[in-house]
């Protein structure tokens, strides 16, 4: 048995998300139809299993799904016939041969997400479900004071949707947000071990109300402390979140 | 009467270019339709100029069009219902009045494309219909070293389309060329007065043979002596080329 890391990008706008679902297209079922053409006949079907569950419309920049096999297909050809058989919106940077124990989402020790705001008057056919189009002035350096309050150990209750089906512990680690303006371009990188569902969404849509001057940055502080999804914005669009990096 | 000059970016992806065309989607079309719906009733149909005829799949970032209209919106009021009626992948960044003498094409002085090439083993979703996709490995020095024969006055016969209906001067003035290598993107600037068909594009295919040293930077001072169309080689990819500037 072989076990077999991919590097993934992808464009999420014409996806589900990640999460394999019948009838609708995701980015885990269109790889693993792939990869049951190319390696047919195993012993047991491909499960692929993947870093990060990415809601629908979000993209990936290093996603990374791994998957046991009993193939003795070169990686190199592994690559390059997923790569040719993928649609131009799904991507393989790299195909890995990895430890037996090694699993995507288990063994990953941090994860960053990218968040693009685009933010000029008029919006850009190229940045079109790529970042979220903000024609207001944001006043970034508000947004960065708000930032810190995010930083650290804390229960995200405020930040995150409510999942109804199973208890998650809602304290989690923000190790670090940049926020940075480059021409109309601005980017909020997050990094933490791991996130609640929806949470980077929050954070950005809690920052833009900062920067938008509706909220102070304590405001963030207080809504964090409240522990109550109702007291935090709605959340930002799904267009610009990217799954920048798992870190191993 | 008032002349309106509108600066347009687009994606040319899904058009047949910028010039109207009978049943078919054209950026010149698109934009005259939402006119029209914009300024009913005008005393005479909206004439549409553009500064550059793109062709089909080519992009724009700085695009010029102008028009005459007796309307009296204002400007700003114009720009908000363009961009709320036009398509996501056409944008009018600014709207602005002119001299009744303006003309888009024959007032510009020069203009600026940018030739976009993604320079990696593996396509990018991001970059699809983006820009030209070339996995070898590419010699930017004797890509530079070929430009050079390319900039200034010149007979460029053998860099451009054979215009069956009207004899066209093949003299044509490259002020600049610039190549710069970003990461696993190559962009190529090209500035002049004017150029012919095809000209930018059959240029980059002649800087890319020589990249994969196919062509030596010398041949491509030959080819250009020749003035014949077929020693060049053919057309680099509409993909990755993109209106940037109409100088005035």
């Amino acid at each position: 048995m072989r076990n077999i890391k991919l590097t993934i990008e992808y464009l999420g706008t014409n996806y589900y998300g990640w999460q394999i679902l019948p009838e609708k297209p995701t980015i885990q079922g269109k790889i693993t139809e792939v990869l049951q053409k190319i390696l047919p006949n195993p012993p047991t079907p491909i499960k692929l299993i993947g870093a990060s569950r990415t809601d629908a419309g979000v993209h990936a920049l290093g996603q990374v799904a791994n998957f046991l096999t009993a193939s003795t297909i070169p990686l190199y050809n592994l690559k390059n016939a997923l790569n040719g058989l993928l649609p131009p919106d799904i991507k393989v940077k790299t195909t890995e041969e990895v430890p037996l124990d090694f699993h995507s989402r288990f063994s990953a020790v941090g994860k960053i997400y990218l968040y693009r705001i685009f933010n000029r008057d008029v919006p850009s056919p190229f940045e079109y479900k790529r970042s979220w189009f903000i024609p207001y002035r944001l006043n970034i350096e508000a947004m960065k004071e708000a930032s810190i309050y995010l930083i650290g150990k804390h229960d995200f209750t405020s930040f995150s949707k409510k999942d109804r089906k199973k208890e998650v512990n809602p304290i989690r680690e923000v190790k670090r947000i940049n926020i940075e303006k480059k021409e109309n371009i601005i980017e909020i990188t997050v990094e933490g071990k791991s996130f609640l569902r929806h949470m980077v969404r929050v954070m950005v849509a809690a920052l833009v109300e900062v920067g938008k001057g509706r909220l102070k940055p304590e405001d963030v502080k207080e809504i964090l402390e409240k522990k109550d999804r109702t007291s935090a914005p709605f959340l930002a669009p799904p267009d610009g979140l990217y799954l920048k990096e798992v870190i191993y």
